[in-house]
């Protein structure tokens, strides 16, 4: 069914109108008929199309037709005026005999209107897509894109604020992080009197977005006053305003900033409409008579997995790390990737990086940067992430939890990332997101924060999985499982932690004859292999241990569309540690899987297992079940600075790594 | 890709596990194999059913199978046991001399589990239904369905309360506004020891829905202690709870309570989960290795358009409408409709009965009953809808709005549903919600309020559409427009007030003579033809307001998918009302539109206008446009007691009207 916008004749004198063009108008000819009528005739100038329905039968030229109770007349025009009032359309009545009765005339002025957004996401803003008005997922999908403009572009001293919260472009660079829309017109250089131009946002949450007008680009240049040069027209004070009309065939630039990510109650939707407004007479409210809409989404929040290309290794100085230090920066350096090295004044003593943030980025046809996931944790690291990297591209998001709510769940060793998977057909381009979680039937341990996983959940690209981390002493899943690059099968391998492929070894080393092999030789009390085999008790704490992976191995196997010949077992014992009668579990010796993965290198716990011919069996079988997938195996010495701490490489290192090829709006969600 | 729980074989002592009918078990053979082990062969009892992978070649006897580094063995059971343990399994280990080197034994028993509601919404719970954990719209969609229990079964004195506002159940009348959920359990009288079973709410608002257990039935029939036999397992205290196992192959009820209305913040999905959870040491929290999950839609509100059949009518007596209510009760009787007249002591003078509230309903497979919207104006009769409607299958359900936010927008005037129609293909068989708003870039006057506008577009089954009343004084959609039913095309027409179709009638008056015939004779200064046709700024106006109206009617043939063959002009003018410097328009005669519609009886406002041969010409109008629909015109006299004071027939009474027979649930949205 068309649409038409209803307008008025009067006999009694000349009437204009605005009209848009591509819609059309309608007159109902019979109502504005002096009494008598019997026939009308219609003549219009030359951008003027006319039709009558019903259709006046035989001639084609619109004289002498009968006027009937329901003739209707339709108007449209097909390009715009230069002036106003430059077209012109009349009809005249006649009676019965053809005597004219009356003539009522409509001066026309025609514009053109669009706003206009990169809905085909090719980081051009094309002129008025079909499909600028809706979102669909996907590589034939469509709608335009908008970032959290979280980095801080700004250079003022002591401010810790991202640039969304500030109302005002205070740099040039900053306009990058946003997203052109466009204004586009063609018509008189100015709108008739009564008419206007109004842009507002839709209903739902007005905080997630601001939107600003671009001045004149002379004045940009010359005094850099932003604020004036790139006035605020929407926000959460201001839903809706009048904007100029450019006039002319002239164009209107506009930014429109994200301030939210998707969560909860936000599911990262948001419409910026242009409305024409006709007002009738002064004191009452204009109506719209054209609506023109866009919509965006606000770009998730995206995490790399260990399959991604490293940039950037983050650790700490600590007063007890030397050693760890010097193995690390070979591993990472001899590798070509970068080590940053964070001090003592910031990291006051928290070695613990891993847990403080994650790393990921966010993503647009325009734009895209670095951005930290600032965790709730907030131990003695937490100002490093806003005040080291927060900066010009490099974004900062947190999520402030009550204070009660925050638990060692809550920590990102505890939040991890899958590399692509397909899982039933179901494609995951961007790998699934795995976080550990309590079950809500248990209230033993709070569960990670609900505010961090509504934000996770919310982001939808990377749809989580929650595994069981609770039988854990600290409570991590990087405690029992990784991920390395593979030449074949799905591209990676997952890595577990496996008590009884830790128990099949050194049982075959009592058979090789090793029983009296040491374990933590040099470091610590040692024990032999035979010992560790006779502790029934160490074995019963391992079976237990055994049940609660092979659980999370059957969810994984599941949710991520895994085989068996897609896991990996590493031999690793854990043991008890009992404290307030509650029973969990740390690792025994340095727990291998807690490892660091720079492309094909691995920078893994030396676990310093017993010793068969100087080789350790630990890392030698290490080295045979990942050497063949063309990984290298190095042993980082965390024996005293972490694993003693109940943390180890993972838990103490962090990586930046390259952002997917893959674009997440070519998700088929 | 099939789900297997992972299980444990021990050859130095016996193990049990709980199996779950419908599931698999896998053992990793490997694992448990003593050193030296080279074949194995596996046996089992009657119940049982095992596979190996891969598949041992030629043999199908599982004797002497060669045992390799990734020998699986699948176990599952096709029936419930009736002891623990009943079954068995056992693998035995050799050695390449097909010695025995160790014997693990494995001791099963199977138990049937399933939480069952009525996804098939034929009003009974059916056994496991494969499709009880999602929703799906239409006739072949499936999901079942919860009430708000928003009408109130209990008796207690001076409770304004909905039950659902109670945490007890207190009546046994209260059950049937619940969805009947099963429990259905087989297998042995006890679950063995580590094993419970819990049921929980998945995440979400969990202050959507409670569920009571039911007692043993001998109980409830004596005591009436219902607070005992009905304990409450989840609400939003408790999100999670163990539940008894009910053995054997009994059944256990339970009644899951609906309490909030879908909104902004809530969809109406609820999950509701059934965790099998196994316990592996004491300490350690469970962890689930069976779920079964029901999914279950909370009813919308439903409107009632002018098209379905009076129930009931509502009218209030004041002190000066004794003429105005005995010409309702004629023409409410004489149809056979029950009149309610709402006295003075609980109306305290405020007439508006249309604007305090709105009837609908709400409907489940199970269970309907009539639901009233009570409108946050509460001015004079605010007590009425709780007072008087609220009681057993009577709901009411209410959006309080933050007190300067209430304007003459909400009041329900305002608010209309279309009957059925069709858009562009797209079906709303339960027709569409109509309100009036502002538009958000005028600040003239408020909105109707955002709780309510909130509510409404949240029931999603009437689809709103946004009309302009803001040029109106009192600002309601009913003073321009209703539907009446037809017998021919959609089923109805929609009336509208017509300014042109009023001076189409008054200029054919005085062309045939009677310029001098008398508006408001006898009632009110007279006013002749000719005095209204020569006022030109009564003209003006009229001509705003048409505008106004074509406006609406562009919107309401759009969205409602209207021809102008659907609608009817009302010859009815409006005049300009003053006051503030604000100019806003109120019918010059009583506004015909603003009728109550009973079947094809309707109530129309008098119009007291000029009279031609005795008879008004108005009137005689009114009855030529509606008598050929079948319709039967009623004039009733409102002058003095309503339109004097700014409302009409509609605003002065309300109607509650038989449901749809369609189901909301068989929409397809």
């Amino acid at each position: 069914m068309e649409y038409h916008r209803t307008c008025h004749l009067d006999t009694t004198r000349p009437k204009s109108v605005l009209h848009v063009v591509g819609t059309s108008l309608k007159v109902n000819l019979n109502r504005s008929a002096p009494p008598g009528s019997k026939f009308f005739s219609v003549k219009c100038t030359a951008n003027v199309k006319c039709s009558v329905s019903p259709p006046p039968g035989e001639t084609s030229h619109l004289s002498y037709v009968p006027l009937s109770e329901n003739s209707v007349l339709l108007i449209s025009m097909s390009h715009a005026s230069r002036e106003e009032n430059e077209e012109k359309l009349s009809v005249r009545y006649y009676d019965k005999k053809k005597k004219v009765l009356g003539n009522a005339i409509l001066h026309l002025t025609a514009v053109e209107i669009s706003l206009d957004v990169d809905a085909d996401r090719d980081g051009v803003v094309e002129k008025n897509n079909p499909n600028k008005g809706s979102w669909k997922w996907g590589p034939n999908g469509h709608g335009a894109i908008l970032l959290v403009n979280c980095d801080r572009d700004s250079e003022k001293d002591n401010i810790k604020t991202t640039d969304s919260e500030e109302v005002n472009i205070s740099k040039a660079s900053d306009l990058k992080d946003m997203s052109l829309m466009v204004l586009r017109t063609r018509g008189p250089a100015r709108l008739p009197k009564g008419y206007k131009l109004t842009m507002y946002i839709s209903q739902g949450n007005p905080k997630c977005v601001q939107v600003f007008r671009a001045g004149s680009p002379e004045v940009v240049k010359n005094s850099h006053d932003f604020v004036k040069d790139y006035p605020l027209v929407l926000s959460s004070e201001v839903r809706s305003q009048e904007v100029p009309y450019p006039g002319g065939s002239a164009e209107m630039n506009f930014y429109v900033e994200g301030l939210r990510f998707p969560d909860e109650d936000f599911d990262g939707l948001i419409s910026i409409n242009l409305n024409l407004m006709e007002q009738i007479i002064e004191g009452i409210p204009e109506t719209p008579i054209f609506t023109d809409k866009v919509v965006f989404r606000v770009a998730p929040w995206i995490m790399t997995p260990n399959t991604l290309q490293p940039l950037e290794v983050f650790v700490c100085s600590t007063s007890d790390n030397r050693q760890f230090l010097k193995e690390m920066k070979h591993l990472v350096t001899k590798n070509g990737y970068k080590l940053r090295t964070i001090n003592e004044d910031m990291n006051r003593g928290d070695r613990w990086i891993q847990d403080e943030l994650e790393f990921g980025y966010i993503d647009s046809p325009h734009h895209s940067f670095p951005v930290v996931l600032d965790s709730p944790r907030d131990r003695d690291l937490k100002d490093f992430p806003y005040k080291e990297l927060l900066g010009p591209d490099f974004g900062h998001v947190t999520r402030v939890a009550r204070s009660r709510d925050v638990s060692t769940l809550d920590s990102f060793g505890n939040l991890e990332v899958s590399p692509p998977v397909t899982v039933n057909g179901k494609n995951y381009p961007l790998g699934r997101i795995l976080v550990g979680v309590a079950f809500p039937e248990t209230y033993k341990r709070q569960n990670m924060t609900k505010v961090v996983r509504d934000f996770l959940w919310a982001q939808k690209v990377q749809k989580p999985v929650a595994l069981f981390s609770d039988w854990l002493y600290v409570g991590h899943i990087d405690e029992f499982m990784t991920f390395v690059p593979a030449p074949d099968r799905k591209g990676f391998r997952l890595l577990l932690a496996s008590p009884d492929a830790g128990y099949k070894i050194f049982r075959r080393l009592q058979e090789d004859g090793h029983g009296r092999a040491k374990m933590f030789d040099g470091t610590f009390e040692p024990v032999t292999v035979d010992q560790i085999l006779r502790d029934k008790n160490l074995r019963a704490q391992n079976t237990d241990v055994q049940s609660w992976i092979d659980w999370n191995r059957d969810v994984l196997k599941k949710e991520l569309g895994l085989d068996d010949d897609d896991i990996i077992d590493l031999p690793i014992l854990f043991k008890r540690l009992e404290e307030n009668n509650k029973y969990s579990a740390v690792a025994y010796y340095p727990d291998m899987v807690n490892m660091i993965v720079l492309g094909k290198n691995l920078g893994i716990p030396k676990p310093f297992g017993p010793k068969v011919n100087g080789r350790c069996a630990l890392e030698a079988e290490m080295c045979s079940l990942l050497e063949g997938l063309g990984l290298n195996c190095t042993f980082i010495d965390d024996f005293a600075s972490y694993h003693e701490k109940l943390g180890e490489v993972h838990c103490g290192s962090n990586v930046r790594r390259k952002p997917f090829d893959f674009k997440w709006w070519n998700i088929e969600l």
